[in-house]
């Protein structure tokens, strides 16, 4: 019973009026040539795809999920996927930010994370597969070898091959230092992998030819631990030299995970059986490869999180504009009909505005980061490449662990002005709620980002990257200090950043004593971090509404109404925060662990 | 894989060294002879009937979920359902407090609640079968005629019967006064009810005999609107004079609802066809009836969230001190194994004592509440009964709302210790999860909630209740402030109990000016007076474990521990809370529907 429209009015705003994406890509050379028209003539296509053929497949992925063959260790997602999936090669969508060298369409990151939004909104299950593909592709760009890049990276370019991740195992999550699973090199040169692996994402499907598998394991003569650890490529099926397919690889699925969401998606306990591998990048060095993955994968989660916040925003709006229950407690608002629209009742309002300035933030942070991105990889000027990269190294942690926090409020507070009808499947807000919540989780729990966060990226460089980041609100708040319209959102901006600095530099004293200081206000410190950049991006965001609030677009009213909500209501979580973040290590650790 | 130990011991602290329920309840003629030993030995065998009946089936019932036989209408719930209720009925525990007259054991809802906690803590969609008989049986011993009495109570007190309450329809859950059920009056005094139901939970199973139902219907002649609708009791089967059953009334289960959780229960579409029913109470004043057993029911909500958080807690803790991944950032605290417990990080220790912090709180304020209910029914005093009731009706609200909003952090949290394996299904972590989320919406929204409390309770009588409560509060503060060792409680309790009174009266004065100023801070205002009552409960708590701090038992180290992150880490919530709730309605209203 879902819908979803693309949000491109949205994507426009702070694509061209807010962050004037196409003069900063000017400047990178591949990308000098783009124009506005191009950028939202693609995801005005993109939306059509998202929303047309997956979003219709999100609620039965949901019912069916994938069904595993126990004898052929085939794997059957639901009703659709392949057919979708097929259409998404097609339309060529895998290749669109892809390396031309390779097939690929050559678009910024700032465009496919935008793209990824949509799909997202439509099937979160679905868009694992070519996400983790691209996570794949990105990984051997970086560290393949020539032979692996000509032997897989035009596959992964065109969709024709899909890719996964293979880390975690039973006994190892967050911990990937103790990883069991053993590489042995071959006299040609090849490795035979043996081990398990579990929670490999979209690790068996019948969508592509073939699958091509990155997998952690240990070589004979690795050194314990973390640092013992090599990356290999394992496909499903060899890949002859010719580039056609050879004989089935010893890599299976040995089971499904049954999981409280995302159930359009395989995850596959994954048994390799003397499989076929060849190393990707240094030996013992493959932690340090994988993470190049696993940071594009950070990102990815913030966007799946992003997309289900617009979704459930979309679908409560409807809802709370046709259901009918009370009167307005001001008085009747349709005194013809029986009551009144249940949007009328602030407290349903609130609801909506949590979902929904937390989607117009989530959004800006997503493109500024994509766009960071994209001047790391590309930008003329060593320098703007450095500072680009110290900023996206500062922000991953926030866009994966604020922006899928605050997707599990906003799904939640959706589901809640259904009422009753919220909890039931028919309406698809349950499994909003249900597929954000593994977004919280994988690919570094919300606690190792914040331990990213305040143990490496600020204190880890004596908060370096942070005051970078600082000089540019300290910039906007000097510019607009100075006009009267700009007060109610550069007031409490200046003053969070003044907290913020506080905060750090107490923080740092205290971890320097005891490094567990770090540890018990790591989680609440992320969250301050996260609402002063969202703070920073709706007053810039406010910024630009204000100048063209004149021309009678309704639009920028409403940017406005959701800014000052932000202000209002999201923003004060800051003061407990803080309270909560100096309250210390003490009231966590006191109690004896035998009295738990 | 998830498990169950009934707590017994913090029940008895509660009970016994807390609250001193043994002394309260001599005061009360049907209790007078009620000892400890007695509470005690009934809530152990209680907890033995949970633990190794319910809690084995918690997992299959979600797994399985109920069946509906669409040409018999029959509903079959999950397997081992019907034998786990049988036994329910052999022990005798649906008659535990029973009207004795009635063939009830006549204990105190003080046991009742304790014993309700333990079962919703092992299965909480299988405790909705019991539970909403307990309440049907509440409303027709409150509203019933002589011969409805004679008819229904026995059964419903031996648990040979089970009952429900009929009152969403489709188009109204909130907004009772829209519903549309006809009942038309016949000759004989009875009358034939017509129309369709939704959300009925234990609306049809095979665990007992017959199911009575009870169902709210307009009468011909109604007036519109909530003043126009009547109680009826409509029975599945019709109960002839001699008590036997006779033939298949007209009320059947049309469908049942896919839901996100509680999949044990049956939760039906009720179709009514000429079913013959019998009224309960005035005409026209059905719903006043029916709010008897809401109350009650609001009440049991909050016990279902407190069991799921318990239990959600116990098996967090179990994982945290069982799993190993990285090491303590200050210093390796188990070097001869490979890697230290999750239990020695920081943030995993802020989840689980959430969850403890959130249980411990919880229980104290159900078993107080319940002491109010049974002083309200039995005290001898006419004064104390009246003085119980109102801080029963300003708890109510509370109950429901601030404790089922925890319990949904609170198992989430539970859920996120286990990292990935958290979300699969298997460790039953997501399922506490998925069923903790109905509870803030059934028997009331907590947004109606919410309303409730500022609007009715607090608002409605000039704040006099609250002022009760506050004095309850005042006189704790004046006995502790001297006590050196209870500082770190008592100021901030009453510091805001100081802020409490500023807000509300602020918000009085506001919602004078406009009534939609309730709505916008009603939420806020809920869960500021929850931390009210719960710092307060903390308080007393602690005043009990420093006086016996000295007896060497650790068990009120953990006690005091326990209050201190409470103190340190949730309370601060309020400084949240107060400013959103104080930045009014402007912010919510502001833009116009038309933009959303």
């Amino acid at each position: 019973m879902a819908s979803y429209t693309p949000p491109l009015r949205d994507m426009r705003f702070v694509l061209h009026e807010v962050l004037d994406v196409v003069a900063a890509l000017k400047e990178l050379p591949p990308h000098a040539e783009l124009d506005a028209d191009t950028i939202n003539a693609v995801l005005e296509e993109g939306g059509k795809f998202a929303a047309e053929v997956l979003q219709p497949l999100n609620a039965v992925g949901d019912r069916e999920g994938c069904r595993l063959d126990q004898v052929s260790h085939e794997v059957t997602p639901p009703a659709g996927f392949k057919e979708a999936y097929a259409q998404y090669v097609q339309g060529g969508w895998p290749a669109l930010s892809c390396d031309p060298a390779y097939g690929g369409q050559g678009l910024p990151h700032t465009v496919n994370q935008c793209f990824y939004e949509m799909l997202n909104s439509a099937n979160q299950a679905w868009t694992m597969y070519p996400g983790l593909t691209h996570g794949a592709y990105e990984c051997l760009h970086a560290h393949g070898t020539a032979d692996q890049k000509a032997m897989y990276l035009p596959k992964l370019t065109s969709g024709e091959w899909t890719g996964t991740m293979c880390l975690t195992e039973p006994h190892c999550g967050t911990d990937l230092g103790l990883l069991r699973t053993k590489a042995e090199p071959q006299a040609d040169g090849s490795y035979r992998i043996t081990g398990g692996k579990i929670f490999i994402s979209s690790g068996e499907h019948n969508l592509a030819s073939n699958i091509i598998h990155l997998v952690l394991a240990r070589l004979p003569d690795a050194p314990s631990g973390s640092k013992g650890i090599s990356l290999f490529v394992v496909p499903k099926f060899l890949v002859n030299a010719d580039g056609t397919l050879g004989q089935r690889n010893g890599i299976f699925c040995s089971g499904l995970e049954h999981k409280m969401g995302i159930h359009g998606n395989a995850t596959c306990q994954m048994t390799l059986d003397g499989a076929v591998g060849t190393l990707v990048g240094e030996p013992h060095r493959g932690l340090a490869a994988m993470f190049v993955m696993m940071n594009a994968a950070r990102l990815g989660v913030g966007m799946q999180s992003l997309g289900l916040t617009e979704v459930a925003y979309q679908n409560a709006v409807t809802y709370a504009k046709d259901r009918r229950q009370m009167r307005s407690l001001s008085g009747p608002k349709h005194p013809d009909q029986p009551a009144d629209t249940i949007i009328v009742h602030p407290d349903v309002r609130r609801m909506l505005l949590t979902a929904r300035a937390y989607a117009e933030a989530g959004r800006a942070l997503c493109v500024h980061t994509a766009l960071l991105i994209d001047q790391e990889l590309h930008h003329p000027d060593e320098e703007v490449r450095k500072a680009a990269a110290d900023e996206v190294a500062l922000l991953t942690p926030i866009v994966k662990a604020f922006i899928t926090d605050n997707a599990w409020k906003a799904t939640s507070e959706c589901m809640q002005v259904y009422g009753g009808h919220g909890y039931i499947a028919e309406w698809g807000m349950e499994q909003y709620v249900r597929d954000a919540r593994i977004n919280m989780i994988y690919e570094g729990t919300n606690t190792i980002q914040s331990l990213d966060l305040l143990g490496r990226k600020v204190l880890g460089d004596n908060g370096k990257k942070l005051k970078a980041f600082g000089r540019r609100i300290a910039e906007f708040v000097e510019q607009e200090g100075v006009s009267e319209d700009m007060q109610e959102f550069v007031n409490p901006l200046a003053d969070l950043g003044d907290k913020v600095t506080k905060l750090t530099t107490e923080l740092g004293m205290k971890g320097f004593g005891n490094a567990d200081e770090v540890g018990a206000a790591a989680v609440d410190y992320l969250r301050v971090c996260g609402h002063l950049v969202f703070a920073y991006l709706f007053a810039r965001m406010a910024r630009v509404a204000l100048d063209k609030q004149g021309s009678g677009d309704p639009f920028y009213t409403a940017k406005l109404a959701t800014a000052r909500f932000y202000f209002a209501k999201l923003l004060p979580e800051t003061a407990m925060l803080i309270r909560s973040a100096r309250s210390g290590v003490k009231p966590l650790m006191e109690m004896d662990e035998a009295l738990f």
